[in-house]
């Protein structure tokens, strides 16, 4: 880890952008290929906005390799299957519905919060329109199941891919359930720090956990050697939501691409926020509330919502908290019956993941 | 049949609303068993929208039994299980899968065409804002593959249940893109009564050929058995949107709630409309074009459209279109291999549905 760190360190001095751990590229051709092939059997337009999402077409239509974000989720179930003796090759199909319905959710998302632009490009539903985006999201979301399908054909039991199913089902029920609190949190001032990881727990982590306990799931069949993988996820995904939120606030304009503080302009209530919040007097209450309630939050307004967020440690808290979800889940990856190959790519991954700046 | 016409001329004389054939009461209170059993282990506030749009709660959030529709798909599925000779029970969570399906594709309708009424209810996203209606579709869809994997624990075979899940999804699919096509036909001038009846083919008929091929799947597994029920349920699924088509326009106010030429203000380009627009002079042309290009349809703009539908003949063409397709439904249950009481019960469904005023 010593030397993650001062890799990172040292490219962020060079002013070089930041580089993703070696395992993130290990697998991606392959997750290319496979959601690409999925998608081949559609022809109709509808498939082209899904293609265009997933940066396989550009705007205009004309085959590109704009890049899809770190493609975290596919990449960890098939660390998982690789880590307890699997061939990542058959467990493919899962990972690409694991990349459909994180995307499905991504569409989805970006008509709800009105957002225009994603991976610094226009959003599907601000060149295609609302309407036609809903079904975006719907076939992406639908597609994640035929492709699980393509297990039967690579060997996975009936039974056991009966189960991986039911997995993905509820995790996308309860990915849906996090959105629903997430969008409903708007209309509150209420929000404690417990509801706030309540409401990840279900948006983010159950997906980054449903990836692990996937990838290990479909290839042995014993709760001793899945659950721990599970757990570990568990703790990364708290791990990358938090980062994700401290970026959001305090992240290097020059890596994000975005101005200090652009959640804050946004209004987003993500953790350093709702931990103000809790945490300060009861005027600056009054002031979060206010600013919060007002329409435009411009820059003489942010600046003061910086403020009272240094003045409560939101900043310093959110880290000490990353780094206790860093500490649990590297103990629950020391647990894990593992080989050694997947503890070191694990342990990378949580050093990536907890000081990252993109 | 002949019984039938009368019953419903009858019924109409006297004034009292057109009774459902009595097939559609022989399952339904057990179809609303199953539906609210999927939903019954789902606490958070968003699954409430589920039940308020099933009409399983008011818009205060009470108990309530308002009228859910019709239930056509997930009877037809259960008519087709016990014609082939199975325990319509068992097949019972394929049932509510289809309503599940039909009913998330409603939700996503509304939103998408701005509907702010349906069963004279307002519509899930004029009481919750469309974000959230979407997340309501969302997680519609998701519990009908929730619901299908009930039918493991009824004796279903996995293998079985695999193909089953495969058959929904892919019909899934082809509801979004007939929803697709819909939308897209919005913006468009040219669209033939092919196009028409392709879209037709992928945005309702799939779903109810599906409801059929499933409830004789989930039972016998011999496609000779199968596919005349499929091609049954093909020939119906038109005759019933063309009938919806038609009521559209000129159905009995008294009995659809709607005046004469509703769909017509809506600037829906339903079938009648659009062979009128095949079928019409160069000015007929011409003025049904600015017509539907109008932000406002008004009732003059009306009167000359179903002026040039009756120049057309489109209602009786319309009509005899339905006849054709009933004609051909009933050749299909002729050959199939179902039992005397199923071939009834199907027959007089064609009757109902050919002639329905509602």
């Amino acid at each position: 880890m010593g030397f993650t760190r001062k890799l990172l360190s040292s490219l962020k001095k060079a002013s070089t952008p930041m580089m993703l751990p070696d395992i993130f590229h290990r697998y991606r051709n392959q997750i290319d290929i496979e959601l690409s092939s999925i998608l081949d059997g559609y022809q109709l337009p509808l498939y082209d906005m899904l293609r265009y999402h997933l940066g396989y077409l550009d705007i205009h239509g004309n085959p590109s390799n704009h890049s899809n974000g770190k493609a975290l989720r596919s990449t960890l179930c098939l660390m998982a299957c690789e880590a307890v003796g699997g061939d990542f090759h058959r467990t493919l199909p899962a990972a690409a519905a694991l990349e459909l319905v994180h995307n499905f959710s991504l569409i989805h998302d970006d008509i709800q919060d009105g957002d225009r632009e994603r991976r610094h490009r226009p959003t599907v539903w601000a060149i295609h329109g609302k309407p036609q985006a809903i079904n975006a999201g719907m076939a992406m979301r639908v597609l994640a199941n035929v492709s699980m399908m393509r297990l039967n054909e690579r060997g996975v039991p009936s039974s056991t891919l009966l189960q991986a199913l039911a997995l993905l089902d509820q995790t996308s029920l309860r990915l849906i359930e996090g959105q629903y609190l997430d969008l409903s949190f708007e209309q509150r001032q209420d929000i404690s720090t417990e509801d706030y990881l309540n409401m990840v727990k279900l948006k983010t982590v159950s997906l980054i956990a449903c990836a692990l306990e996937l990838g290990a799931m479909l290839v042995v069949d014993d709760r001793c050697l899945i659950q721990p993988l599970l757990n570990f996820g568990t703790n990364l995904g708290f791990a990358f939501q938090l980062r994700d939120d401290l970026l959001g606030i305090w992240g290097d304009q020059s890596i994000t691409g975005k101005p200090v503080g652009s959640d804050i302009l946004r209004r987003k209530k993500s953790y350093p926020v709702v931990f103000a919040w809790e945490n300060s007097s009861d005027s600056e209450k009054n002031t979060l509330s206010s600013l919060y309630q007002d329409d435009r939050l411009e820059e003489d307004g942010k600046s003061r919502v910086l403020e009272i967020l240094d003045g409560t440690g939101a900043r310093n808290h959110s880290q000490a908290l990353i780094e206790k979800y860093c500490q649990d889940a590297r103990l629950e990856i020391e647990q894990a019956q593992v080989s050694a190959t997947g503890r070191a790519c694990f342990t990378e991954l949580i050093e990536f993941l907890s000081i990252r700046e993109f």
